[in-house]
């Protein structure tokens, strides 16, 4: 199983290196499923066709519309490989099919019928599957939403029971931080599905979470590689697979969060729901909440959001604020949120302790705290971001464990 | 049903134009199904992006890349009603279905399932059906081939027994003649199937002969009218709908034929098999065959094809004179054939007479003659060709005809 992303076929030569790359795999004696997304800016080309059409285009017709561009590309990789004496076979999502809800725009794969796949490569085709797409009970082509060719992929990697599915992308791998901030990074050889997860949600784009979830869930290797450069790329396992574990994995950062603090608040229970209930209701997504414990008879709770809904969280909380009889609201955008992930923290103390001491030594403050089982993530002053990275890659010496866990 | 071509949904404001027309249907209470070509260019940049990958692409993959290009429009239209707040529903080959036979890029529909259309319908929406398309027994989509459209239209008017099936175009309806020449020449209010059949085939590009076969087989009054302007455009009907009926209906040429001419065959049984066969073999296109009847022991056998196909007939037939013993082959590309067509010609005397003497009067030298029941075709020198066709045009008197048609 392999899929390349939208800058991997964003062009006829990258189609033709994407061609030269499978058939590759096909001379090594590989039998190969291969996913696609659209051509790079494809996408964007057709939603604004609808939106010149439209203010609210419909969800069923957007999925209509958008699923055409994994199309065309399924079609172009075929030609190219068969242009190569590969034989080859597109399939659309209803081709294989790839059975889906009915949730247009973000629908969930429900069931994978194999058969045409199986039968493609069985005739010694390469099968060429349009990710991002499936249908639906009534016959509707449907989108998985962001992320979803990774999705589909895996799903598919899962349903035909693959050996790894190898997910091809503009970087060469999962770094231990951002390589363009921390000059130091160091690609990971091979990392956790749950501390992906982690890394997924806290800033690192290499892959989608939805697409790790559902490898997690059914122990589907993952491995992530550049299409451009040769490499081993990082391996996504289970934690028994990897024999020596550092301690922290990777650190990410955040820049496009904002907080929103209401203070005052009386304390009693009911309080977060009355204050995040609305928040959820319209939609807006909620990233760290903290409540400290009260000493009077108030408290203070602070939670994160995307910073474009900041605006309209602000405007949800006044009557809220005025009802509740806290004190005041209080937004703010000048903030950075910074997460070391990493499986040993399960095993080892004082991860939290090497990190504090770290920022504390470059005179970074630290606003607010939350931790999971296998995550510490603080949030910072933003103009602080680049040096903080930089201090705790340094301070968990990942320049060498990276080196070391392969 | 309406059909709307490539250059009617060419663009953003066009395919608003379109939702509009067809917001005026559903005002007036029709239920309306709506078929449509890709967006004009669409097609073409999808083949050149194709040709740019393969020397040879498969027509299976072609057929999966250009499919796409009505899909795009079947969803920005269904957008663009939905934005006038008509509901509509959109539908790709395989969702209606219109199941075909496998033959790749020529596919012939085999069957339609009415039942999702009359559903979307039942439930107050505008079907909006890809043309072009359909889909295999293999579930491979599949497409028509030129002209495709207009017969998915057709096809669909007879499977769901339609009033009539408009075919919205560029042109307000059928002419006379090229009105680009011919400038007296008129719109024709109404024609016979067979009559289109003719002009069709013998240059005017308004429909697919295969659609007009369609629907002369299953009596599905046709109606060509233009997508810009309003007006009652051209019925095309059984000939028991019209009343009065002009002994011609219109006049056509075509200036891409060439003719060749095998001269001195020795003349026995077989000799049109041998010197045609090999040219059909070669999957070239023979329009006119006219063979004299021979007063010595030979004779001269002469027939048009597109002069694309010149060389290739003249490099097939040399070995075929040198094995017949004939005397020699010769090549023409400067002729252009006029066509007369007119079912009046079944029951009207002298319809050749008058066409000749016309030439004749303007020194017009004829080549060759072909006649059918309700046709006739000359070739002539290509430079006469403007001249006859006016000429022509104002010996059967058409621009009366045409007014009184109606």
């Amino acid at each position: 199983m392999e899929k390349y992303g939208g800058t991997s076929v964003g062009s006829v030569e990258r189609i033709q290196a994407v061609a030269r790359n499978v058939a590759e795999g096909v001379k090594q004696g590989d039998s190969l499923v291969v996913v696609v997304s659209a051509m790079s800016g494809e996408t964007n080309r057709l939603v604004d066709l609808a939106k010149s059409l439209a203010n609210r285009p419909s969800r069923r017709e957007m999925d209509m519309l958008i699923s055409t561009g994994e199309q065309v590309t399924i079609a172009l990789l075929s030609l190219a490989l068969e242009d190569l004496g590969i034989p080859a076979r597109s399939f659309t999502g209803f081709q294989v099919p790839i059975q889906t809800d009915s949730v247009h725009g973000r629908a969930r794969i429900t069931s994978i019928e194999g058969d045409a796949i199986v039968s493609a490569l069985d005739s010694g085709k390469v099968a060429v599957v349009a990710g991002f797409q499936g249908v639906s009970v009534d016959n509707d082509i449907t989108t998985l939403g962001r992320g979803g060719s990774d999705t589909t992929a895996v799903a598919l990697a899962v349903a035909l029971k693959a050996d790894e599915c190898r997910i091809f992308t503009d970087v060469d791998g999962v770094y231990t931080a951002d390589p363009r901030v921390v000059e130091e990074a160091r690609r990971i050889p091979r990392i956790t599905y749950e501390e992906m997860l982690e890394l997924s949600g806290s800033g690192a784009k290499v892959m989608q979470i939805r697409a790790v979830e559902f490898a997690s869930k059914y122990g589907v290797p993952l491995r992530v590689l550049s299409s451009f450069e040769p490499g081993e790329g990082t391996l996504i396992t289970r934690e028994e697979n990897i024999m020596e574990q550092p301690m922290i994995s990777g650190i990410t950062s955040v820049d496009n969060e904002a907080k929103v603090t209401v203070r005052g608040v009386p304390d009693r229970p009911g309080i977060a729901y009355s204050i995040l209930g609305p928040i959820s209701d319209a939609h807006i997504n909620v990233d760290m909440i903290v409540q400290n414990v009260s000493s009077e008879e108030t408290t203070d709770l602070t939670f994160t959001i995307n910073q474009d809904d900041l605006d309209s969280a602000m405007d949800l909380l006044a009557p809220v604020v005025r009802e509740l009889e806290a004190e005041t609201v209080v937004g703010d955008r000048n903030l950075a949120k910074i997460s070391v992930v990493g499986v040993g923290m399960r095993s080892h103390a004082g991860i939290a302790t090497t990190m504090f001491r770290a920022l504390a030594d470059k005179g970074i403050n630290i606003q607010m705290i939350s931790t999971s089982e296998i995550k510490i993530s603080v949030t910072i002053d933003r103009e602080y971001s680049e040096l903080a990275l930089r201090a705790l890659h340094s301070a968990f010496r990942l320049e060498e464990s990276a080196k070391k866990g392969g």
